[in-house]
């Protein structure tokens, strides 16, 4: 037994460490194309903030590397493995630790899986609304940090908004506890949400004091087709001008729209080029959609169907959810993530379906359009080299054109490995110095999640 | 003329520099009571980034201290000068530089008012949600400098929620771009959260881009007189409980009641104990009215009047919003502002209650009761010294009982150099190490509103 493992299981039972390297192997990666993963030289699951306290200790004592992850659902290596690292699981840590009806709060470990913790909170009435597209599978932890967003964010905002308070544990061991378990707070420096979308580069999360709401009524949507994605990003436009809060606003392009056609048999005409789903959530939801089934057809709209009811409604919720499977027909994908003002998206659609034809490769969309966080979904042939080459020519053109456009390289799935080189650029030699400034304070040694971010 | 004089001129118009001391005396200090004020060497208005960024550098040249300061409405000293110190009044700083209706924004200078911001806003059918109290005179920068809320806060959430970007110089002159101009992004870490609430202490905001919202509908009110405090607070929970979200919940207790009374010849009737203003703004705003109101009455109402149209809505909240003036009446008052958890409120209120008692002074009560965020006002006579020794032990008293009820010293004023030495209680030893590294890493040199926060 090497001298790390041997350290590690002076403060960890054995059944929480790992060094089969065949176990460890599968620890490699989260589900981010074009991003490396390294060897780790063991894989820990503690059950308790003292067990990652002394993983914290051990790593910091022997200068070893700590990789945190959680489902591993991440779309930007984030939580790829460094080689020789210990990768710190931190799904055992799975208890939701209180569910605080009247003053709306979760007390929840990282473990906690998204899903579980919105079904506990339904149990009272209560919602958790972060909804990334694995909230099934993805974890608290995860979700803080990414800054996880997902289809409800339009009306009910991201992570960010919903975290009131994190146990932290730093690179050396000590614990810290950030922010409040109250509405609000403003005592010192908002660490917080500094630790919020860090993706473990500052500190590792072993516990959250977690906002909710109380969960809204069923959602009414309505779709809507349009024979250009010009006229569809223009509806998005009129339904905010007019003072809309849909409760979801989502668009996908011709190619997602014919991916998930045929998978779900839709039976959407092949003219459509762009269709919008629009739903609210509200008592007036009846009026609200049919006054933006109005904006829609005056910017264009061919057809626009009100779904009947709450069933029909889910049926275009759940299409529109199958687009990422649908589109993973295509080949391998790789799944963008470029936030833009909503304003600016007709021209991100047209761009990005210009880089698709110069590059030879399709590209599909699909848009959280009420927040113009859109995804440029680029499906290529992983064992052709040459396509290869060419999707990775046209990430770097998508990003390219979301900062252009006066938007930003992520708007939820955050940077990881991926888009080091592009948060550099976005962030400009000030902001990135003093990033890089932050990341020396909480890290000294450079053991936290090293190569992510930066 | 003096070098820091001098040097000064050699970047700022003369009409925008003073050192006449009667002038400069004027700005001494903010709002807060028990906070000391040192004398200014020269007070600096400068009208654009570049002079900004002037003063920033010759403050750092010269190691001079630099007071940022904008309507100096706040409630803890943190705009208080320090001997020797250049004042930087941001207020000429007052363009609102777009206003951005399809994508709900606003970009502003700091030194606009936020009561202007709102009319402006108001005009495109949207609202710029955070309403201190002194929202007619107070300005964004130093809403963001302290995380400003107030009482629109318990449905629409405080200055942290709508701060998207900032520009703003640092210590040694630097031009820092933070965050963005998208409803989303997770590029990097919140710096841009970190600035809100850091009262001028890591660097000076020059710019905001401000997230806007629809305006809501007017709102309407009912009124709900308890015979005690600890029923009007159980109404709070209830109605949270319950799974409502008004936009206001305000909560009088007997002191102020009887003070408004007096002032705004109410008529309510002396047994009032507490008063509890509760209103809704949504579609459904009759009914809602109408449960809360027989909540109310569950929990112990003497009485529910609700409004019978928004203009009486109008008046209850104009009774509410004058609380502040009444209890000046009573003396000199010192206004507190401690969060607790909504269901430890009923104890907080009792326990404010014996402070006074035991330390023979009035204390007046007002809380944003659907945040539980108190603001106990402790009135007292300046001229007095045993009142004054006495005023300063219940403010004592009251900081314990909030961190004992597991709330935090300041729900919505900032630390200041009020709560200096509560802060470090609040955070704890790593909290306030870390907190202090961070001031470090931004303001090497101490220069940047020194001795505020720690």
């Amino acid at each position: 037994m090497d001298e790390l493992t041997e350290r590690l299981l002076k403060g960890l039972p054995e059944s929480a460490v790992t060094v089969d390297p065949e176990v460890t192997a599968s620890y490699r990666h989260d589900m981010a194309g074009f991003c490396a993963a390294g060897a780790p030289a063991v894989v820990v699951f503690p059950s308790t903030v003292e067990e990652v306290q002394h993983v914290l200790r051990t790593a910091t004592e022997l200068r070893v590397p700590v990789v945190p992850q959680g489902a591993r659902t991440g779309l930007s290596g984030a939580a790829n493995a460094v080689d020789g690292c210990i990768v710190l699981s931190l799904v055992r840590m799975d208890r939701i630790l209180e569910l605080d009806v009247v003053n709306r709060i979760a007390v929840v470990e990282p473990g906690v899986v998204n899903a579980e913790l919105s079904r506990a909170a339904a149990e009272h009435g209560l919602a958790y609304p972060p909804d990334p597209s694995s909230w099934e599978s993805c974890t608290i932890g995860g979700n803080i940090g990414t800054g996880a967003g997902g289809l409800c964010c339009v009306k009910y905002g991201v992570t960010s908004e919903y975290v009131l308070g994190l146990d932290v544990v730093l690179a050396d061991g000590r614990l810290l506890r950030t922010g409040r378990r109250t509405a609000k707070g403003v005592a010192g420096y908002d660490l917080t949400r500094l630790f919020v979308g860090s993706e473990g580069t500052l500190g590792v999360v072993v516990r959250a004091v977690l906002a909710l709401r109380p969960a809204p009524a069923p959602q009414l949507a309505l779709v809507a087709e349009f024979a250009d994605t010009d006229s569809a990003c223009a509806a998005v436009c009129a339904v905010s001008e007019a003072g809309f809060v849909p409760s979801l606003m989502e668009l996908m392009d011709a190619v997602s729209v014919r991916a998930v056609n045929r998978m779900a048999r839709m039976g959407l005409p092949e003219s459509t080029q762009a269709l919008l789903l629009v739903a609210f959530d509200g008592p007036e939801r009846l009026r609200e959609l049919a006054e933006v089934g109005e904006l829609c057809r005056s910017a264009g709209a061919t057809e626009v169907v009100p779904a009947e009811d709450q069933a029909e409604s889910e049926l275009l919720l759940a299409a529109r959810r199958l687009a990422l499977t649908a589109l993973d027909t295509l080949g391998t994908t790789m799944v963008d993530d470029v936030a833009v003002p909503r304003s600016r998206m007709a021209e991100m659609m047209t761009g990005v379906a210009a880089i698709a034809e110069r590059c030879g490769l399709t590209i599909g969309m699909v848009c959280h359009a009420g927040d113009g966080n859109t995804h440029p979904i680029v499906a290529f042939d992983a064992a052709d080299p040459d396509q290869v080459a060419r999707a990775a020519e046209s990430f770097e053109a998508i990003m390219a054109l979301g900062l252009e456009l006066g938007g930003t390289i992520t708007g939820e799935h955050g940077v990881g490995l991926l888009k080091r080189d592009w948060l550099a650029r976005e962030l400009g030699p000030v902001g990135l110095e003093l990033q890089k400034q932050m990341k020396g304070l909480f890290d000294p040694l450079g053991i936290l999640n090293p190569g992510k971010l930066f």
